[in-house]
C-alpha cells in the first residue's frame, strides 16, 4: 500500500498479520527440525493459507497436513503436491473425493479402525489407486485413535490390505495442552513421542514398515525433537502463536504474529466499554479441546486498563479500570486467545510491516467444512 | 433435487433447514405482530441469508435490523431497502459508507452518546443528507444503550443536530435470555418495554417527534407484542429456534428449523465416539451474550444414547450411553445450541424438505466482518 496509510484505516474489527513476527516463527521451526533432523509437516487448519504455506514449504517442510479434504483440495489447487489428512474420512462421498485427490497429488491420510480401514482399502482398489495411511495411536488424548492394545492387530490388518500403504504411526499430543507447567508437560510429551517410538520399533520387529513416527502439537514441540526414533512433526499453530501458547509459556507473548484490530463503539456504561469484536471474530476459545485455562477472552495488547470480560456476538465487554482515558473510536489490538480458531472467521488477512498495513492475504481455505 | 436424493449423500458436518419449519416460524412470528398492530422488523444477524429475508418481507416485515454495515450492503444489493443497522457505527470509513448506503436505501442506525451522535450528524451533512436514528437506551442489558437519567439530554442534543432525524427509541431486551423461568422472565420484559414507552411518552411531552418505539429478542417477543404504546420488533432467531430457546421454554424442541449434520468418524475409545461437527462448526456457545446455560454442545436429535461433552476445532467428543449400538458412519442431526452463531460458520444451508436434501441457499451476508 502506499506512503502514509495507517492502521487508523483499517475498518474493524479486522484481523492483522505482523509479517516480521510470522518470518520469525516460521523461520525458527523450520530450523528447529533441519537442525535435529525432524519432517515439517506443518499444519494448514490453523492459517488456511497460501501464501503461508509456500513459505513453510520454501523453508524445507517436507509436506502439509489437513484436517479437512476440502482444505487439502485447496491446497493442491495451489500446487502443493504431498498432503496428509489427519482426519478419519469417513462415507463414500468423501472416499471418492479422497481418490480423486490422489490422482493428482501425493496424499495420505489415517486409520484408527479396521472397518474404516477396510472401507478406504476397497475405495482405492475400486479406485485403482494405493493410498497411504498412517495408524494413529490414542496415548493420551482421548480423541480420535486406536487405543495402544489394539495397535498390533490394527497395524496387521492395514498391512494385508491390498489398496492401503501402511507408512508408520502418528500421535496428536493435544492433552499437552492440558499441562501449564513446563516441566510437567515436557516429562509428558516426551513419554507420549517414547511410547510411540517404542510402538514402531515393534511393529518393525514384527515386519512392518514403519517409516514415519509422526506427533504433533505446537506446546510439545521443542520437548520432543530431540527424540531418537521420531521422524516427523505437525505443528500448526507455532505460526502465529496466541495467549494460550503465550499462557503455557511456550513463547512470551510478543512473539504473537496474530491479532484482531478492534473498536471501542460505546462508552455509555460506568466502568464499561463495548467494542466491535464479539464471539464472531473472537470466538468463546479459552483454551483448546474444551479446556478453559484463560481469564477473559484474548488481551488486548498495550493497555493494562482494560479487559475482556464477555462476548455476545457482535459486541465484546470491557471492563475498564477507573480513571482509564479510553474513548468511542479507540482502536484496540487484541491477541486472540486461539489463534487457529480466529483465523477461520475472516475471509481475510490484513498483513502488517512495521505498523502499517502492507497488504492482503485471502484465508483460501476459510469454510472448507467437509 | 431429483427423486431418490437422501441426506445420507450429504458430505458432513452440512447445516440443514427444515423448510417446513421454518415457514411454520416466519409465518407465527408475522402473524404475531400483524395481530397486535405492530411492526416486525427481523434481525437478518440470525440468518445472513436472502432467500429467508425475502419470505419475512412477504409476510410483511416492514423492514431489516442488521448487525453489521456490511450485513446492510448485502441487502441492499438484494433490493431490500429499508435498513436498519441496530449497532454504532463509528469511525470515518464507515461513516462513508453509511452515507453511500443512504443514497440508495432507506437506512436508519443508533446512537448512545452525544459525541458519537455530532460526528454522525457531521458525516451526513458532508454528504447532503440526513440519517434517521434511533436512540439506544440501556434498561438492564448493560451492553450497549444510554443510561436512563442521560436519556434526555441524549434525545434533545440530536434532535437538535442538523444531519440527523430523531425517530424513536429502542432497546435489546437480552437479558431475558438470562431468566429461565418463563413468569419471571415474562415479567421482567414487560417492565422493560413499560419503562421504553413511558420514556417515548416523556420526550414527547417534551416535543420530541417519537414514532418508533422498538424492541428486540425472541424470547420476549410473545411477552410484549401485546403492549400499547410499543410499535415494533426486532427479533432474529425465531426463524431458526435452536437448544437455547427450547431450554428457555420459548418453544418445543421439534420447532427447531436448524440443524447440523455429523458422521461418527472414530469409536476407537471405550464409551466414547468422535463427530466430525467440532467448535468450527457447532461453536463453543452454551448460551448468548457469555451466558453458559446449556449443558452440552448441542442436542443430537432422536438418539438418547449420546451427548455432545466437548469440541476441539474439527472434532465432537460424544459421552455414550452403555449397550449403544453407535456405529462409524451413522449420522447425527444435532439441534445447535445458539443458531445465529452456527450459521456464521457456513457458507451454505442445504434445505430439508420432507426429510430429503431440497435446494440449497447461500449464506450470502456471512463473513461480512466490518
Amino acid at each position: 500500500m502506499s506512503a502514509g496509510v495507517s492502521l487508523d484505516c483499517l475498518q474493524t474489527p479486522a484481523l492483522l498479520l505482523d509479517v516480521g513476527r510470522l518470518e520469525h516463527n516460521v523461520r525458527e521451526m523450520a530450523d528447529l527440525c533441519h537442525t535435529h533432523g525432524k519432517a515439517l509437516r506443518p499444519h494448514v487448519k490453523s492459517h488456511k493459507t497460501i501464501e503461508i504455506a509456500a513459505r513453510q514449504r520454501q523453508l524445507g517442510a517436507v509436506g502439509l497436513t489437513a484436517a479437512k479434504l476440502g482444505e487439502a483440495e485447496v491446497f493442491a489447487d495451489a500446487g502443493f503436491d504431498d498432503l496428509f489428512i489427519c482426519y478419519p474420512l469417513v462415507g463414500a462421498g468423501k472416499l471418492r473425493r479422497l481418490m480423486m485427490l490422489a490422482q493428482r497429488v501425493r496424499v495420505s491420510t489415517i486409520v484408527d479402525d479396521v472397518d474404516a480401514a477396510t472401507e478406504l482399502a476397497a475405495a482405492a482398489r475400486a479406485a485403482e489407486t494405493t493410498i497411504e495411511v498412517l495408524l494413529k495411536i490414542d496415548l493420551g488424548m482421548h480423541r480420535v485413535g486406536v487405543a495402544e492394545p489394539q495397535v498390533d492387530r490394527l497395524a496387521h490388518a492395514v498391512a494385508t490390505l491390498s489398496g492401503l500403504s501402511l507408512r508408520g504411526v502418528c500421535i496428536h499430543e493435544g492433552e499437552t495442552y492440558g499441562e501449564p507447567d513446563p516441566a510437567q508437560r515436557r516429562t509428558l510429551a516426551r513419554e507420549r513421542v517414547g511410547r510411540l517410538v517404542e510402538i514402531a520399533e515393534r511393529l518393525r520387529r514384527q515386519g512392518l514398515a514403519i517409516d514415519v513416527v509422526s506427533s504433533g502439537a505446537t506446546p510439545a514441540v521443542r520437548d520432543v525433537v530431540d527424540i531418537d526414533g521420531l521422524t516427523e512433526l505437525r505443528p500448526g499453530n507455532y505460526v502465529f502463536y496466541d495467549a494460550m501458547q503465550a499462557g503455557l509459556g511456550v513463547v512470551p507473548e510478543d512473539r504473537c504474529a496474530l491479532s484482531v484490530l478492534a473498536t471501542v463503539v460505546s462508552r455509555a456504561g460506568e466502568g464499561r466499554a463495548i467494542i466491535d469484536a464479539g464471539a464472531k471474530a473472537l470466538t468463546l476459545d479459552r483454551g483448546v479441546h474444551g479446556l478453559e485455562l484463560l481469564e477473559g477472552y484474548g488481551r488486548p495488547r498495550s493497555r493494562s486498563d482494560v479487559t475482556i470480560t464477555a462476548l455476545s456476538e457482535e459486541h465484546g465487554w470491557l471492563l475498564v479500570a477507573p480513571g482509564s482515558d479510553l474513548r468511542v473510536g479507540d482502536r484496540l489490538e487484541i491477541v486472540p486467545n486461539h489463534a487457529c480458531a480466529v483465523v477461520d472467521n475472516f475471509d481475510g488477512l490484513t498483513l502488517v510491516e512495521r505498523g502499517a498495513p502492507a497488504g492482503e492475504w485471502s484465508v483460501a481455505a476459510r469454510g472448507r467444512m467437509t
